[in-house]
């Protein structure tokens, strides 16, 4: 077919998309740090102040002038005298001279005159000695109010188990790289800090095309020959999973002004159109048609040397990403995930982050064409609910290929995900490890 | 410590607390399909119809009745009549009689009479013929108008490039099983199938309480002694990632009726109740006393081995998971992904999925203490981009361990994933492969 006459490895043909398109920096978005979940950092983040902020104890102890407790040992204790005990939440009210210790709580501030906290676990009261080395102060509050005698087993060395000013993170620091994709752990680090509001890049617009005079809305009952538009709503579920707002503008017949004035409207009010062809060989053509006379520089790959998704069509029109994907919905997702998701990535400006994937066992031999790279949907078979840990030699699951007739779009939602075969391979062998992308 | 005098390993403490809890499964939420994405089906899902409704080309070519075909080659082709072009969308207006043939396009409707259909690639038409074999109809369709005889290369058997009613879905089947999490491809399968609304399980509420004298509101500026309350907000994200709804009761001081007349308010609001105690050990010991007040039958787990977390409490208050996860904001967050979790999961009814992960080789000895299990958080060095495919002894990442003196949030901020470190080891030596999941 004269469409295909040069086929792109998919990685070559998602580079050399990617590299014709800047991400969205013009309009970054304030947004409330606990409402950012998900979105991504358009500034480094620094730290206001350091971290801790006052020296802290790290364990559950006493705080002592290290050197008082030098050559201490189960034989031979340090003694000290206990002076009162750190409030979590406040200065202490006292001081650490020569011979003292304070009771002090992990977390708490570190009196002034301590360099050191010894853990209970190597100290005990007078009164404990007595029963043995447990420390119970904290069931037993009323022997705390008395103070008294400490012994110490075991010397500490200046700064041990202390945390001091910005150990952590220094003032001015760096502590959310301009990119990162804002997790709970970011969200958590945001609030350590007082930040409570920061600017994220916008969420990508992405607008949807359906082509086909097969295609109808699914809410309509098709009459013979027609079928319902899956593509749209699949993609726009993508979509939104991975930072960008789906914008519909319908279904399309094989009418090429008509889709090309979409279009057109599309690109003008998106950031990225993607328009799913119908299933003809003329409803591709006319997709590679309308994008040419989009804009500039138009198509840049026709044709993807992978399966499914030979007919993709990748172009660039006034700077934004144009995608045609086939209209077979798993090749329109599959292709969804190879293409469209790394554009949203692109356009916000988003650090890479390692894909989701699992290890599996492949239990039947795939042919595959040299040269072609494949992708099929696997079911995995095996524990699925925590990571095993250490995987010498040991894979949990094992991946079954979903065998279909047709691309029917259940054979994606029957899967865990999806399986890559090389293009330098000629197909996988039953019980080759292989590795699968999580969808 | 008398609080640890018994530590489950996690597994079985996970186990323990899951065996107390029942799905949510008095009301479920009507939702339309496209808003679904994430959900969990809360019904399965049947086909209403089967799906292909009416016979399909799976490939552009010619609808035949097979027999015509037998014994066709390239030295001898068969000669068919075509009679038409399928339109897409529509049924076609003829039937196919002996010697007699159609262009269809894939998705086409097989017309009557015809069994099979030959790929574009094993036939011409005779115009054709004259400047090779190569097929350019769609191109050129003023010379299908004229229609005329086809040659015909290769024979194909009955059904051969055609998918016949049901043979993907089949009516009544089971599309979508209950407790299936929703996504883009099970969204493309409801409109599919033309189901545009569905049933799916309601959040699950979790109220969040943080105790400690030393904490104060993310917006307010710590006094010596003093942080700012990080884990409400990390694990309010974190449950708003997994299906739940994040219900803030805010922080409470190390008094004893205050706090557990907020956690009876939150229990009898919410479905789960999770309390981050303050760094001391009385602070703990406070959690669990609340939580054996609360209700029946309460505490069920107190202590866990693990790092970090070892101080996590699990208990059930008639009928609701009340967990108390440690107040250092690592330990709850790594927590909150072991406990808090699986617990919505549950609540949701979910299928398990397998949990993303990522194969990588340990940059350093990590020590570990038998019988404990470890986590610790990683930085994965390498391409992030694509899954490679198959793995055979290759692994594509490099696993860093992120050390920090305290166990700040930061140090999971900085990192990608998490690293388990087996009970029964002793450690993992550098160069290991191990499995991290990521966060």
């Amino acid at each position: 077919m004269p469409e295909f006459l040069t086929l792109l490895p998919p990685d070559q043909a998602r580079d050399k998309l990617l590299a014709a398109l800047s991400p969205l920096t013009a309009d970054p978005e304030p947004i409330a740090s606990d409402s950012a979940l998900g979105r991504v950092a358009a500034e480094d983040i620094l730290a206001p102040h350091p971290l801790p902020e006052f020296p802290r104890a790290t364990v559950d102890g006493y705080a002592v002038r290290a050197q008082d407790t030098f050559g201490a040992s189960d034989s031979l204790p340090a003694y000290l005298h206990l002076i009162g005990e750190v409030p979590m939440g406040e200065p202490p009210s006292f001081d650490i001279g020569p011979g003292q210790c304070a009771l002090i709580h992990t977390g708490g501030m570190i009196p002034k005159g301590a360099d050191a906290v010894v853990m209970l676990e190597y100290a005990q009261t007078i009164q404990d000695s007595k029963a043995g080395r447990l420390w119970s102060n904290v069931q037993r509050r009323e022997s705390l109010d008395s103070f008294g005698e400490i012994e110490i087993f075991k010397p500490v060395a200046d700064g041990e188990n202390i945390i001091r000013i910005g150990e952590d993170v220094a003032k001015g620091q760096i502590v959310i790289p301009k990119g990162a994709i804002l997790r709970p752990a970011e969200i958590g680090g945001l609030m350590a800090l007082g930040i409570t509001s920061l600017r994220v890049a916008r969420l990508a617009k992405v607008g949807l095309i359906s082509t086909g005079d097969e295609v109808i809305e699914p809410g309509q009952r098709p009459q013979p020959g027609q079928v319902r538009d899956v593509n749209t709503y699949a993609l726009g579920a993508l979509i939104e999973k991975n930072g960008g707002v789906a914008i519909r503008y319908g279904i399309f017949g094989d009418q090429f002004e008509a889709l090309k004035e979409a279009a057109a409207k599309a690109l003008s009010e998106c950031d990225v159109v993607v328009i799913t062809a119908g299933s003809s060989a003329s409803a591709r053509d006319m997709t590679a048609e309308v994008i040419r006379q989009l804009g500039g520089p138009g198509v840049l790959v026709h044709g993807i040397n992978t399966r499914p998704g030979k007919p993709t069509i990748l172009g660039v029109c006034d700077g934004k990403a144009v995608i045609g994907l086939p209209g077979n919905p798993v090749s329109a997702l599959v292709n969804g995930y190879l293409f469209v998701v790394p554009v949203i990535e692109k356009l916000l400006g988003a650090l890479p982050r390692p894909k989701p994937t699992v290890q599996a066992k492949l239990t039947v031999n795939l042919p595959s064409q040299a040269g072609r790279e494949d992708w099929w949907a696997v079911r995995l078979i095996g524990d699925r609910q925590y990571p095993s840990g250490t995987m010498s030699s040991i894979v949990n699951y094992l991946a079954e290929p979903i065998f279909g007739k047709s691309n029917l779009i259940f054979t994606l939602a029957a899967g865990d995900g999806l399986l890559k075969i090389h293009p330098d391979a000629t197909g996988l062998s039953a019980g080759e490890i292989v590795e699968v992308m999580l969808i």
